[in-house]
C-alpha cells in the first residue's frame, strides 16, 4: 500500500510499504476515508536528522473498518470510525478517569510499531477502546468536522478546560494554527466573555473571529503582554490556551495570565523548562495540559458537530491525495495553508 | 520599641526602632501577643547580602488592636486578631474571588514602609480586610494553634486545594518544615487516603505520622520518586504539596506525580524555571500555587482548631522571648527547632 515516511527535515515521501494488517488480537484494521497533516508534524519536518530510520507519519483519521480481531467486540467490517492520535484500551484507571493519553496499553500512531494515518490503511491497536463509531455514512458533508474530533478540535478543548475556561471568563489563545483556532471554537463553546487571539496570520485571525475571537492581538513578545492587559483593564486574561510549544509562547502566556489564571498548554513542547517560575507563582498562576485526551472529549463534542453549532472543520482550506503529501507538507510549513485534509 | 530587623546573612538583631504608629486612616496597630520566624524568614537569614537596608522581619501574629485608624470600622481597641502574612482590603475583586495575595491594594509584611511582627507592635494596613477578630481572649490555649492561621497552616491547605487533595487521593508532602507538617494535616482534613511526607529529619517525621502521615520517604532525588512510585502501585500520586521551594524539590515534586495529577507549590521558589516541562507535558501534570491566601481559608479552618479536630499548633517546639529572636533564627536554621514561637 501507499504511506507516507518522513527521512528527515523537509524529506517526506509517499511511498510503497507493506500493506496494513492485523497483529495483535485486539486490533482492526482501516481503511482511510480522511487523514490530515497536523501541525506538530511539522516539528519533524523541519528538524528531524536524516539518517534516522523513516518515520511513518499521520495521527488523525476517520477510516472504515475492514477488519478486527479475534477479541474485538464492538466493531464490525463497514464500521465508520474516528481515530484519534493515541490508543487507548478504554478500561484501564487512567481511561476511566477520562486520561486516555495516559492509558497503560495505550500509545501514540506514527512509529515504526504502530504506523501512521497518512495512508491508504492503518492497523489500529486497542481497537475497541480506541476507536468511535459514528452515526455516518463514509462521505458525510460534516467528514471536515468530524476529523477533527480525532485531534485538533478535542486539544482545542482540552487546552480550554485545563485553562478553566467558563461563563464570563476572559481567555486568551496563544497561537492561531488550526489548533489554536479550535481553541476559540472551544472557548467559546464554554462560555467566554472576551476571547483574545494572539496571532499574524491574516487568513488564520479572520477565522478566528468568525468563530468568535472578540480581540486581536499581532504584536509579540513583552509588546502581546502590554497589549493584552490593556485590553483586560490591566490584569491579563483567567485563561489562556497556549498552541504553540515554544519558550516565547510559554513565557507569553504566564506573563499575560490574570493572577490566579491558568494556561492550558497544548502546543508540544520544544523547551525543557517552564519559564517564569516567580512571576507565576507570585501571581497564582497554574500550568498544565499535555497530550488531550481526545478520545474522552468525543461523545460531549459530537453532538455540537451533527448538529451544525460547532465548525471547526473550517480550519481545512485544501483538500489534497495521498500523492500530493509531500506538498502539503510544504504548504503548511509555509502558512500556505491552515490545515490540510488528504483524501487518499 | 523593640523590633527585629535582618542586615544580612547570619546578621540578625532585635534594636530600638521608632515606634509602630497609625499612618493611613485605614490602618490599624497591633500590640503584638505572639509571633513567629517563618521557614521563608531563612531564605534571607541564609542568602541576605549586608549592605542592603535593614530588613524588619516577621509576618505571622497574633495580637491586641490598641488603636484604629479613622476609616476602620469593623475593629475595635482591645480586640484580639489574626494578623495573615500579606495585607488585603478585602473588597477588591481578587479579594472578592479568594485570591487576598492578589489585592489590588494589598502587600506584604517585612519592609521598610510595612515592618515586621516580631516586634513589640506592628502597623496593619487595610485593616478591616486584613484583620481577622478571634472569639478568644489573648491567652487562650489555643494560641498556638491560632497562631498558624496567620501563615502555615493555611500555606498548606493552599498546597493542599492546588494541589486538588479530596477524598480517596493519594498524596505526597515534598518537605517536612512547619508547611509541610501542615500540608499533611490539611490532606487528612481533605479526605486524602495515603499520605506520604518526603523529609528526613527525626522529630518532623514523628509529628508528621501523629498528623495523619501513612508513609515516610526519606530517600532524596531519583531514589526518592522510586521510592513513591513503589509505595503507589509504580503511578506516582494524585497530588503533591511541594513545601520547599527548590529546584530539586519541584524536580521530585514532577517525578512522583502520576498522570493527571497536581502539584500544589507554596515553597518560595528559589528557581527561575520550573524543570521537568517535557515530562509534566507527556503526564498532564499541572503545577500551580503561590503565596496563600490565608485570609481567605481563616474562616474554613477556624472552627476545626477552636473544636481541636486539627492542632497545627503542635509545629511550635520553642517559645522565646522578643530578645531571644537571633537565637531562635539560628535554631530554626540547624534544624534544632521546627518552628519558633515569640512572645514579646
Amino acid at each position: 500500500m501507499r504511506a507516507t515516511v518522513l527521512y528527515g527535515a523537509g524529506d517526506v515521501r509517499v511511498e510503497n510499504v507493506t500493506d496494513a494488517r492485523l497483529i495483535e488480537p485486539t486490533d482492526a484494521l482501516i481503511a482511510i476515508s480522511r487523514a490530515c497533516i497536523c501541525g506538530s508534524d511539522l516539528w519533524p519536518y523541519n528538524l528531524m536528522e536524516p539518517g534516522e530510520a523513516g518515520r511513518p507519519m499521520g495521527h488523525e483519521a476517520i477510516g472504515v473498518v475492514e477488519a478486527v480481531g479475534a477479541e474485538v467486540r464492538t466493531l464490525k467490517a463497514g464500521d465508520v470510525v474516528v481515530m484519534p492520535f493515541a490508543y487507548s484500551d478504554g478500561t484501564c484507571d487512567f481511561c476511566h478517569e477520562g486520561l486516555h493519553t495516559s492509558c497503560i496499553h495505550g500509545g501514540f500512531f506514527g512509529s515504526v510499531e504502530v504506523p501512521g494515518a497518512q495512508a491508504e490503511a492503518v492497523r489500529v491497536p486497542q481497537a475497541d477502546g480506541t476507536l468511535f463509531v459514528l452515526p455516518v455514512g463514509r462521505d458525510d458533508a460534516l467528514m471536515p468536522s468530524l476529523l477533527t474530533l480525532s485531534d485538533v478540535m478535542g486539544t482545542g478543548h482540552h487546552a480550554a478546560l485545563v485553562a478553566r475556561v467558563g461563563p464570563g471568563k476572559t481567555v486568551a489563545v496563544v497561537g492561531d494554527g488550526a489548533v489554536g483556532l479550535c481553541g476559540v471554537i472551544a472557548a467559546r463553546r464554554l462560555g467566554a466573555e472576551q476571547i483574545i487571539i494572539l496571532g499574524r496570520h491574516a487568513d488564520r485571525i479572520a477565522l478566528a473571529k468568525e468563530f468568535g475571537a472578540t480581540d486581536v492581538v499581532s504584536e509579540r513578545g513583552e509588546e502581546a503582554v502590554e497589549r493584552v492587559r490593556e485590553l483586560t483593564g490591566g490584569f491579563g486574561v483567567h485563561s489562556i490556551l497556549e498552541c504553540v510549544g515554544t519558550d516565547q509562547a510559554m513565557l507569553t502566556s504566564i506573563g499575560i495570565a490574570r493572577p490566579g489564571g491558568a494556561v492550558g498548554r497544548v502546543g508540544v513542547p520544544h523547551y525543557e523548562t517552564i519559564p517564569a517560575a516567580q512571576p507565576a507563582f507570585y501571581s497564582n498562576v497554574t500550568v498544565g495540559g499535555g497530550p488531550a485526551p481526545v478520545r474522552a472529549y468525543i461523545e460531549e463534542l459530537l453532538p455540537d458537530v451533527l448538529e451544525g453549532r460547532i465548525e471547526p472543520g473550517r480550519v481545512f482550506d485544501r483538500v489534497i491525495s495521498l500523492d500530493e503529501v509531500p506538498d502539503g507538507y510544504r504548504a503548511m510549513n509555509e502558512r500556505e495553508s491552515i490545515k490540510v485534509m488528504v483524501k487518499p
